[in-house]
């Protein structure tokens, strides 16, 4: 026996998610019956606009509604114009957004180099970065934030040699123990790389 | 700043979802946003679907389409008549589908008593099943698989007192070791369940 079409087709949608496997999608599926109607077809309602409403903006690639393009931090002339923070993805953008500490302009790359998977500076916003520098020259420091992985850390150089020939001030996230870490858990990359960039108190 | 309306509203809608909370959701709506067109849209139709075509059988209390009620095994006169499985809910009716050992009909409580949660038997399909009882003389047993917890044992106590003054056969699932587990791993109540209800080989 099989379960009535409309929740088997509930059930394959959520387990498409992922990590939510088989048994979690039919647990998902179970307590979206017992939703509210209202609830439920904002949800509905909300996935579809996601297909419908959304895009990257054409200035800086941050993911914003067909409306705002450019998006709401790029049209807004309060922020710094002078510094453009170099970010991974749409993500990483909210989280340096949630310091309150940053009030410039930000470039989403929408990915970073990786030759593994095959990716190049062509399949990710590098070019529309060249031209918007090239375009700005009121742009003073351009701060890269990506991950501190084997691929960001490639990113970050590659990014680094190719801005740094305009004359532009290029920075990057401070590597060193993260607050609340203890010196004898933290890892030896970690460790070299906090003594390497001891500042003065 | 927020995220553009859209996706700020599907965050939302995916974190009212049990065990996900707003970091898991965000990712899940950034993923979202990478799906195929049709798999978003078969996602959203079937939220909707699960709203606007479920029902819950008008025999058996299981979930069923509007087209199909009663369900399609209370209309499936192949099936053993004269045993009624109870069951809590629609997923443990598809558990027990799952052995493929079992050919009766079914009874789906939607819920057991709870004196904690204020839950008594006019809140779960049990006159539903009184009722089923007086109008099919040619069943002949009810077997009831509830939960093996405290809930559960009380309500298989109430039914099988409710049910078996009409002379109908009442069983219950066996209580023993599971499939795999060590005898000295089992727990007391679960070893003194085993030893009472041993059988002769």
């Amino acid at each position: 026996m099989q379960y009535p079409d409309a929740i088997a087709k509930l059930i394959e949608s959520y387990s498409k998610l992922p990590g939510i496997g088989r048994k979690t999608a039919t647990r998902l599926a179970f307590y979206t019956l017992g939703m509210s109607e209202e609830d439920v077809s904002n949800f509905s309602e909300s996935l579809k606009a996601s297909k419908s409403d959304l895009t990257f903006c054409q200035v800086c690639g941050f993911i914003t509604s067909k409306s705002d393009n450019p998006c709401v931090i790029c049209s807004d002339p309060s922020r710094d114009q002078s510094k453009i923070f170099v970010v991974e993805d749409s993500q990483d953008e909210m989280a340096i957004e949630s310091t309150h500490d940053y009030h410039g302009l930000y470039h989403v790359l929408n990915g970073v180099l990786s030759p593994m998977a095959g990716r190049g500076p062509e399949d990710i916003n590098v070019s529309s970065l060249i031209t918007r520098l090239s375009d700005h020259p009121e742009v003073k420091e351009v701060i890269i934030g990506l991950n501190a992985s084997t691929e960001g850390e490639a990113t970050t150089l590659y990014l680094g040699r190719l801005i740094k020939p305009a004359g532009i001030k290029v920075t990057r996230l401070a590597l060193g123990l993260s607050m609340g870490t203890n010196v004898n858990y933290a890892d030896q990359l970690t460790l070299t790389q906090a003594v390497n960039g001891r500042t003065e108190i």
